[in-house]
C-alpha cells in the first residue's frame, strides 16, 4: 500500500489536472475555451477524463443520452453517491463554468475513495462521478439536457433527435464521438456539485464557500416575430412589417422593464437573435428570438410578465406585425433542500472556511437532481463574477478551498448523510 | 427569309419563355424564386439562357466576373447597344425583379435584330444583351458586382475574392458553374435596361412607362457593436455591456428617424444583423448590422446622418458599448442623362403608351452604366409595389408593353441614337 498523499500533494494534483482539462477547447491568446457538447474539443476531454478515472481505480460508463459516469463500487450493491457538474461550455466561455465542478467532484471522490479502502467500514454508499451532457444548451437546445433525461423529465428520443443549427443530431452527434452507451445508472443515495459562482457577491463579501440555498424564478420565452419581406429601400415606411423592427422593440422593452423595480429585483436578457432572410435590401419576415426574465421574487416576475405581454400587444398593433410565443418556461423560486444546505455548513465550520448562503440566479443540473434525492449545491468564488465570458476567473486558492469543502461532502454523504 | 412575326406572335414568344424563366429556383406553393447569384438555379437558367440567345443567332460570351452576354454582330467592328438587367434575385423573392429586364432585352434585341438582318442599312452600332452577375448583393457583398467591375468601379480580384456566409468565394462558386470567362467586351455605344418598379406610383397614377430621371441620395452604414460577453442570468444588469441592445437600439432609433421629417422624405432600414455569440444564455458581445438611410433630397440624409450620429453617441454612452463604423458609402441624389430621359419619353409617345419621370429608390446596373455610357433607364408598374417579396407581380399587359417600349428604345440607340 502507498503512502497517503499528503493535503499540499492533493491540491498540486488537482490543479495540475486541472491545467491540463483547461486545455480541451482552449481559445489561443485568452484563458478561456470553446467546447461545446457534442463537439470534437468535448470528444477530446470526455476521452482524457475517462482515462483519468480509471487510472483512479473507477469504471467508465456512458448512458443513452451521453451522460459520462466514473463509478467506484466499495459497498456491493449499494446506492451511490453521485457528484459532478458539466464539461461543456458556451461558445468562447470561460474555463471553469461546469469544467471545475467535475474535476472538483473526481478529486473530491479519489481522496474520499483511499480513506474508505483504508477504512473501508466507514463506507455506506459507493462514489460516483458524472459529467453532465450539454448542460449549456448552446448548440442543443434545452440546456441541462443530460440531467434531464436522466431524471426523467426529458424524453430519452427528444433529446437524441435535436438538432443543432447545421441540422445534426445529438445522436448523429455523440454517437460520432463514441459517447453513447446503454449503461442504466444503479440507486442515487445522494447529489453533490460545486460551481462557480456566476456573480460577484461572494467576492465582495469575502465569502470561500457558497451554501446554496435557491434559485431565482425565471420565465423564458422564445418569440417569433412575423412581418413581411419587402424591399427595403423603396417600399414606402407605412407599407412596411418589419420583423426586424418589432424584435428590436422587444429587446429594448426587455431592458427597460428592469427600471420598472428596485434595482437588482429583475434581471432581462436576449440572447440570441436570428433573422430571415437577414439580406442587405430586405425588410426581415421573420425573427426568432429568446428572452427571459429572471428574480428572486416570483411576484416580480408575474408582474414583469404582465408588463411585457402590454409591450408585445402594443408592438403588435403600431408596427403591424405579429408576435407569437413559440415556446416558453417558467419556474417558481425553488428552494435547495434544507438539510443539504446544513451538511455543508458543517462541514464548511469544520474546515474553517468562510462560508454563507447563496441564491443561484443560473440553473445548474443540480436543479434538477434536487427533486429526485438528497441534494447539496456549493459554490466558489469568481473574480468580478465574469461568467460566459473568456476571461472567466477563479484563484487557485479557491479552487483548492472547494475541492477540500466538496471532498468533505462527499466523505459525509458516503457515510450515510442525508440517507 | 421566313414571315416576320405578327404583334401578337411576338409577345406570345416573350411570354412563353418568360413562364419557362421564372421556374429556374422557383419556390414551389409561390410565384416567387430563390435565385441567389452563384446558386444552382442561377447556373439552370444561365445555361437555358445561353440556349436562348444561340437560338436567336447570337453569340454568348462570359467575362472575368461572370456577366452573361449574348451578342450580334451587324457592322463589323462597330460598338455594341448594351442591353440588360440580372436575373439573381435575394432569398425567396420576386420572379420579376430583375430577370424581367434581362428577358425584356433579349426579346427587344431579337425584334430589332430581325429588322435590322432585313435593313441593314439601317443599322450603325451591333447588338448585345447583357445578365449582370450578382446585383443583388445578399450571397455575396456588395450588390452589382457584375456590372461595377465592368465599369472599373471595383477591382476584378477583390470581387472574385468574396465570400459568402459559408466562405465560399465568388471564383469557387462561379468557376463551379462554368460561368467565368475571359470575354473582354468591346466599346460600348449606349446602354438600356428597363425593370419593374419597387414601390406603386405609378401603379396608383396609372402611368405604364416609367422615364427613369434620377436616384435617390443614400447613406449605407454597416456598423460594428461591440460590448462584453457574459452570463445573461447572472450577471447583475448594472454589469452588462450589452451589444445586442445596443443594436436593438439603432434598430428602433432608425425607425423613429423617419418620423422627424416629412412623410416620404426619408425611408431607413436595417435589414441584416448578426448577433456574437448568439447563445441562449450570453449577454452577445458582438452585433454587425447593416443601416440605410435614403432620401431624394441629400439635405434630409444630411440632417438624418447627423441625428442618427447622436443617438449613436448617446447608445455608446448610456449602454457601455462601443459603435464602430466599419464600411459606409453614400451618394448623392444622382441624375439620369437628360437625353436618355427624352429618348424614352419619345418612344412612349410614338406607341401611345402612358409615361411619366419617375425617381428610383433603388440602385440598378444602370446606376453603373450611366457614368459611362449614355444610358437610358425604364420601369413598368409593379402591383402594390411589392418588392422582394416572392408575392411580387406585374400583370402580362405592362410586361409586354414594356418590351414594346424598350424595342424602340434599342432600336433607336441600334440607328445611332445618343451616339
Amino acid at each position: 500500500m502507498t503512502e497517503p498523499l499528503t493535503t499540499e500533494q492533493q491540491n498540486a494534483a488537482f490543479l495540475a489536472d486541472w491545467e491540463v482539462h483547461a486545455g480541451f477547447g482552449a481559445v489561443p491568446g485568452t484563458i478561456g475555451v470553446d467546447r461545446q457538447a457534442g463537439t470534437a474539443p468535448d470528444g477530446e476531454q470526455r476521452r482524457w477524463f475517462a482515462e483519468l478515472l480509471e487510472s483512479h481505480g473507477f469504471t467508465v460508463r456512458r448512458d443513452a443520452i451521453g451522460n459520462q459516469f466514473g463509478l467506484l463500487e466499495l459497498v456491493p450493491g449499494a446506492p451511490y453517491v453521485l457528484t459532478g457538474s458539466h464539461m461543456d461550455s458556451q461558445p468562447t466561455a470561460g474555463r471553469f463554468d461546469g469544467a471545475y465542478g467535475v474535476m472538483a467532484s473526481a478529486h473530491a471522490c479519489f481522496r474520499v475513495a483511499e480513506e474508505l479502502r483504508a477504512n473501508p467500514e466507514r463506507a455506506r454508499f459507493n462514489l460516483a462521478v458524472v459529467n453532465w451532457f450539454n448542460e449549456e444548451g448552446s448548440r442543443f437546445k434545452p440546456s441541462m439536457m443530460g440531467s434531464s433525461v436522466f431524471t426523467g423529465k426529458m424524453p430519452l428520443e427528444a433529446a437524441l433527435e435535436t438538432t443543432d443549427h447545421a441540422g445534426i443530431s445529438v445522436r448523429e452527434a455523440m454517437g460520432g464521438l463514441g459517447e453513447l452507451g446503454d449503461f442504466a445508472f444503479p440507486e442515487v443515495a445522494s447529489y453533490a456539485e460545486i460551481h462557480v459562482q456566476q456573480g460577484r457577491s461572494m467576492e465582495e463579501d469575502g465569502v470561500t464557500i457558497g451554501l446554496v440555498d435557491a434559485t431565482w424564478a425565471a420565465h423564458k420565452f422564445e418569440f417569433k416575430v412575423t412581418g413581411e419581406q419587402a424591399h427595403s429601400g423603396s417600399t414606402l415606411m407605412v407599407d412596411r412589417r418589419d420583423a426586424l423592427l418589432g424584435a428590436a422593440r422587444l429587446v429594448v422593452a426587455a431592458r427597460e422593464l428592469v427600471d420598472r423595480f428596485e434595482p437588482g429585483a429583475l434581471h432581462t436578457a436576449c440572447g440570441e437573435l436570428n433573422v430571415y432572410p437577414n439580406s442587405p435590401v430586405v425588410v426581415a419576415s421573420e425573427v426568432e428570438l429568446l428572452l427571459d426574465l429572471r428574480s428572486p421574487s416570483a411576484d416580480v416576475i408575474r408582474e414583469a410578465h404582465t408588463l411585457l405581454m402590454e409591450t408585445v400587444a402594443k408592438v403588435e398593433r403600431e408596427d403591424r406585425v405579429q408576435i407569437e410565443i413559440v415556446a416558453e418556461h417558467s419556474w417558481d423560486r425553488n428552494p435547495y433542500p434544507e438539510n443539504g444546505v446544513e451538511l455543508a455548513r458543517s462541514v464548511a465550520e469544520e474546515l474553517d472556511l468562510t462560508h454563507d448562503r447563496v441564491m443561484t440566479v443560473a440553473g445548474h443540473d443540480s436543479t434538477n437532481m434536487k427533486d429526485t434525492v438528497p441534494t447539496v449545491m456549493l459554490f466558489v468564488p469568481s473574480v468580478n463574477g465574469v461568467s460566459h465570458n473568456l476571461a472567466e476567473f477563479t484563484r487557485d486558492e479557491d479552487l483548492v478551498a472547494g475541492v477540500d469543502h466538496l471532498t468533505g461532502v462527499v466523505r459525509r454523504l458516503a457515510g450515510g448523510a442525508l440517507a
